[in-house]
């Protein structure tokens, strides 16, 4: 069995040691490997976005155990959720939800309130360390998922926060960005078949509407691709569309961060009104 | 056998990798977990803090390898303590000595003499390398800590400078911040069970003097209680009482960096003098 | 077997452990360790310096998986090399180059273009978990490396990008910074034994010259054998001299990085023309 993590605990603190050091006290051969820890504090929608890149490539029955928990301490649930794939674990506020529904919705949701499965903390909990570790150590050992606490309704659960691009009476696409890589890559949440549909191919140029002004780009194949400073869009390895400067981050050279608004204009399409928060 | 592994190494170089794999090289199949790494460097007492905070939620018979180490080279020993729940190894330089009273006083400490069990090093040892991973490597593998060198007597060891809070004639709590985590919240020096002492209750007001003034705070259960930019108290997951903020950093926001003085007291109690340096 | 890993990739996205999720997903036991995964963005040479430093200290039969690839998407091949202690994966970009040579040389060379053993990718590849990471899981569980894809002539590779020092008509001795670690010590790429047949002994005085003016120095024993603020050359941890302050940052005072340019001038050497850039 594989434990993947990820956290906005960071790496300067011992808050992820402590918690894998929970789970290897509980079952002393499982693997662990780490899916980031520097998602930004309390982001839930970056975590999200992150658990959505990487679960398709975690090995079946894999347990995912994710904390971003603005809410710790209130009556915010946690929850495991059992999917297609395997089990995810960690509060219930969003963060979950898009990698659930990537993996073909919840089989089944249990809060985690045995506190028989809870290591006991000697102030308010910190989760990670003393609920969601002993729990993905305990189903990694064999204890079922209806064990760790009452089964509750997935239709009950908080949504994710991650939107989809709109198509404008114009034809353009008003989109986000989703992701600034460590690159400076710009992740859109926009598929490639939306700029298709638009009637641009690879080769095109496209006219991307920022809040600080227009730019034009290219659609290429491969961000060596890129001239010298040309702006281009490309489908990155996760199938979506990005934008991209060669050996450049395009996220500086365009003042890009995750949540900006991104506006793709095809040639040739007709644009009409605004586009996005401007 | 489980290792864990603290560092002010960082993880921009490789020396975290390579004491690994000169552990694993030695025992393949061992676990290792990382503590953390980004202990600031030579920063000794914020790596004896960071061991106090993990070595409780350790798993019975684990090795600890610690390195701060700013007097590599020098002729400061490094050594092995035998404690109830495992052996800690590291410089004789106070970053151990915490730990090692958390966990009830070393059984027998041995100096890391014994050049049967170094890596023979190309220049001044790396002692992380040369001399603490492969002790952690052969303890694991079974050797025993008496091999490693010369027994020394526990009462020769440098003292830990982790201090503890003092209660002045006023009945006021002089103390000092022991650590500023990931998320801002300063960790004090104090156990609630001081603030009880000194008459104060959860839900009372306290007030907080700082080398920069003097702020109100009340005294919560929880992160979430905390009013937007109200200062709070609260009993943290390690048992402390942690100065915070509700989803912001209480360090920025109140100038606070570990070591800083707090004086905390309760409302009613009588103030007199000077507390904390200031 | 072991797997090492580095890459230039961070800690921030969930690239490393997606790359470990697909290794650990076609051998569920092998060892991972991380070498280090803040190689600065592109810079290949800083990468062939990590693992020169690295590789001599893994056991044998190791794989090592490194990924600091600009050309990625461009026809720039991966490639696995075959030297005495096991396996390096990588883009053939010069990276691997200066480990290659530490190791011996290459005895063979496979081009991974053996799609079968690739992961289909949904736009172009992200080949460190496309196709190096399912290499080293192939590899690890056994697979021949020649069916990886075609064998190739190793004097066709790209050569690596680190120089060695040179010494000038007057007996200096002109080198450059390989490498500033955590704590702010420059290692040059000079040998000890440089110095020694320059003159020098340690306890010597020896010139500095740099791009912005000449530095007195002692060659000592070890970085507590400096006086406050004096600098030092010492032999390193690797074998290499390195210019060091006692517990400062030699880097931050002297204005050095990786690549800057530095002439070490024994006393009594009769110094003619200029050394190095600058």
């Amino acid at each position: 069995v594989l434990i993947a993590f990820a956290s906005d605990y960071g790496y300067a603190d011992e808050f992820v040691g402590v918690c894998k050091a929970v789970m290897l006290g509980l079952v002393p051969d499982v693997r662990i490997i780490d899916l980031g820890h520097d998602i930004p504090p309390h982001n839930v929608r970056a975590g999200a976005l992150l658990l959505v890149r990487s679960v398709q490539y975690l090995p079946d029955d894999a347990i995912v155990v994710a904390v971003v928990d603005p809410g710790v301490g209130t009556d915010r649930r946690l929850i495991g959720v059992e999917v297609a794939g395997g089990i995810l674990l960690g509060p219930d506020n969003g963060l979950l939800a898009p990698a659930v529904a990537l993996a073909g919705g919840a089989r089944s949701v249990v809060s985690l309130e045995n506190t028989e499965y809870h290591l006991p903390a000697p102030g308010p909990t910190f989760s990670g360390r003393d609920i969601l570790a002993p729990a993905a150590g305990y189903l990694a050992g064999g204890v079922a998922l209806t064990e760790l606490g009452p089964v509750v309704d997935p239709a009950g659960l908080v949504p994710g926060l991650v939107g989809l691009p709109e198509i404008d009476e114009g034809g353009a696409i008003v989109g986000e960005v989703w992701w600034v890589d460590r690159f400076g890559n710009c992740q859109l949440n926009v598929d490639p078949a939306e700029l298709t549909a638009a009637g641009a191919e690879p080769g095109d140029p496209v006219e991307v509407h920022l809040a600080n002004g227009i730019r034009a780009a290219r659609w290429v194949h491969t961000y060596a691709d890129a001239k010298p400073s040309e702006l281009v869009l490309l489908v990155d390895s996760y199938g979506l569309l990005s934008l991209a400067l060669d050996r450049e981050s395009a996220a500086t050279a365009l003042g890009l961060r995750a949540g900006s608004a991104v506006t793709l204009v095809p040639e040739g399409t007709a644009v009409t009104g605004t586009r996005g928060p401007g």
